[in-house]
């Protein structure tokens, strides 16, 4: 069998934007509590495009279900259980889970990943701009190779609500992509 | 980037309790398989609220996802593939996967955390009491730093069907909760 | 507390096959979307056997949940973020995550595991053979002891539509099945 390598210990951040183009039929609202506010039981099927940090190349998307655990009146919102994965294309992907509230950020665990991600352990900060269309992350990841420059080499646009991504990648043109990015 | 700092790799234990005090709509369950037994097909929703093994301070409470995976006749009982978190106020959180029966104990994985939790890995003994009503968990944690004292200072209350909250906690008096305790 | 004993770094390789024999009411496809298409919104509770990867002993059971993501037209297939686990009798278990995609294989991450495998970590190669009743599986895991034998000893049969478990294995005669196999 072949011997693990040592991998670097160090804290590797990723900056990710989530973006809901209206394209893909989500968010899938199933009002499964059949309560007029928003309760447990109610189930978000949910998937979104997902851009690198400096908003230069479209990376791949989003894919989970968010639980609905409460409504939270005193804030206007809802707290979510989130269970969902951020994929890369031929780089892999990384598993995530925590609450989601849509009126506070969080941190979310990463459970585990696969291809370059295998392995991989930390947590991500959730940070929302437009709820619920526009969200920023933040990764702290630990226990994998050195991530591949063009995840990381670009300087994160700060995170505000009228952030866009680049015309070129928003067109999935192909040098405003990353290997068979997933779509 | 920062350096990961080395982390003990003994294994810490963690004692909790999760109680559903009938007050959080909880659990919701959908009967989607639409057969009058338990069946695949039928999700359960849950959110019920958690406490310290010495039943003296409000954790928080745990949130996810029931999969009804078949009825066990022969056990009287269910099996669910279990997928939820627990949360503990400032510290962050602990997301696990794996089995619940209705009719035993059983052992989780522990798939990743936030705040203090994070990069945890381990397991967890899921023990009932009264089903479903009142259960006690005993988490085995590696990879963490030495848990704050407030959670596993007390002497854990020994596990049965009458065990109560302290009044003070039931209450989430503040000095009977932990900072921020999710709720 | 008890210290945590190191633990061997290298790739443990684990084959497996998962067949749905059609005895267990799996999959429940619930059409939650109301489309005629399969569309987000869609969930597939589901639960199927698995075998050792020579096919002479039943292991136990997967048991989980799939979140259709988004129908592939061109690819004549479906997309899903399906989120499972392994179990194994009295070994324990491990948990999944990632792309279940039903035009080609995929790698998922191993978010956790209980028994001989708490603490793991890697990934699993999701290799299909007859939609969507055989699957064949290689995982690859880190930071756990030796399998047992009876895990890993067997030659894997070649992966082909064709294969089928022993006529032992199928019948859970105790010489073709593991200690307790879940069932």
């Amino acid at each position: 069998a072949p011997e693990e390598t040592p991998k670097p210990t160090r804290v590797q951040e990723l900056h990710v934007y989530e973006i809901n183009e209206r394209d893909r039929g989500s968010p899938a609202v199933l009002k499964l509590s059949q309560k007029p506010v928003n309760s447990l039981g109610d189930l978000v099927p949910f998937s979104n495009k997902i851009y690198s940090g400096d908003l230069e190349k479209r990376l791949g998307i989003t894919a989970g279900l968010c639980v609905l655990i409460q409504h939270v009146p005193e804030k206007k919102g809802d707290r979510y259980e989130a269970i969902y994965s951020f994929y890369f294309g031929d780089y892999g992907h990384i598993s995530v889970q925590g609450q989601y509230l849509t009126y506070e950020d969080t941190y979310l665990a990463v459970t585990g990943g696969s291809g370059i991600f295998e392995g991989v352990t930390g947590q991500v900060k959730l940070r929302q701009l437009v709820f619920p269309f526009k969200l920023f992350y933040t990764f702290y990841l630990k226990g994998i190779s050195d991530l591949p420059k063009e995840l990381v080499n670009g300087k994160p646009v700060t995170p505000s609500p009228s952030v866009e991504p680049s015309p070129a990648a928003k067109a999935t043109e192909p040098h405003a992509t990353i290997p068979n990015f997933t779509n």
